[in-house]
């Protein structure tokens, strides 16, 4: 199979939902981000959200779980299978919409393209467009991320 | 006061620092981000980080969490204080190296500017640049992050 296969290149691959329920958003935003409208419904509701929703980081967090949940496709060659590394970083992420209490947020991933690194050969960079929309189908995160992957051995 | 005051433009404020200890490293890692390099002291060591080191969205994280611990200055007036809402979004963020378990990161924050909101009146969007840096003083990460700020009432 080729690379581009592997990586189902402009493929959406859904990766599953996540139901945000209040439980959730306090127990994520009591820890890293503890904000009024993210920790307590009363408060929430007299803030500009109207209602307790979730943090950020905490819809781009599931995002990774459940993307790392949804392997990539079996490797049938040539040669030894594709190691995932480590990320680089992320750009462009958009939190569109608050994900409110009671929200469930469908979550996918499209891999945009990849190209070798000249500074470490063996290695490539692949780019990933990740994606969460809710019930209505409005997105509410978008952003893109970088992850190397060892292709030569 | 400014709102540059009151946002110190231009000035690295200190957050304080957070020991990414490997009970913690696992703790996140396990909920939101389970590679073998971030649950698993062996795999992470045959892994190329060649240890346990953080997820990055655990850095991030605990950018946010110690960002909120320091609040801004004391609102002198005119008017009513400023009240913060949400982030659209962030950008340019960069994983610059591992942090390893037993690493202690520093964390910081400098307000760059903000502007009105054209279709948001009495809302203005304040762009802040989040570092975190090891015990050696080198970047471990860093991005750029968007909040609204409402300003006029």
């Amino acid at each position: 199979m080729t690379l581009d296969e592997f990586f189902e290149i402009g493929v959406e691959v859904p990766l599953g939902s996540q139901l945000f329920d209040a439980q959730r958003i306090k127990a994520f935003a009591s820890k890293y981000d503890p904000q009024p409208f993210h920790v307590d419904e009363e408060a929430a509701r007299q803030s500009v959200f109207g209602g307790l929703c979730a943090s950020g980081w905490h819809t781009a967090a599931t995002w990774m779980k459940l993307n790392l949940a949804t392997p990539p496709k079996p490797w049938t060659g040539p040669g030894p299978e594709p190691v995932f590394g480590p990320s680089p970083g992320i750009t462009n992420l958009k939190w569109v919409k608050p994900v409110f209490a009671g929200e469930t947020v469908a979550f996918s991933r499209k891999a945009l393209g990849h190209r070798a690194i000249a500074s470490r050969p063996g290695w490539r960079v692949l780019t990933v467009q990740a994606k969460g929309v809710e019930s209505t189908g409005a997105p509410v995160i978008e952003f893109e991320s970088a992850v190397l992957v060892q292709t030569a051995f």
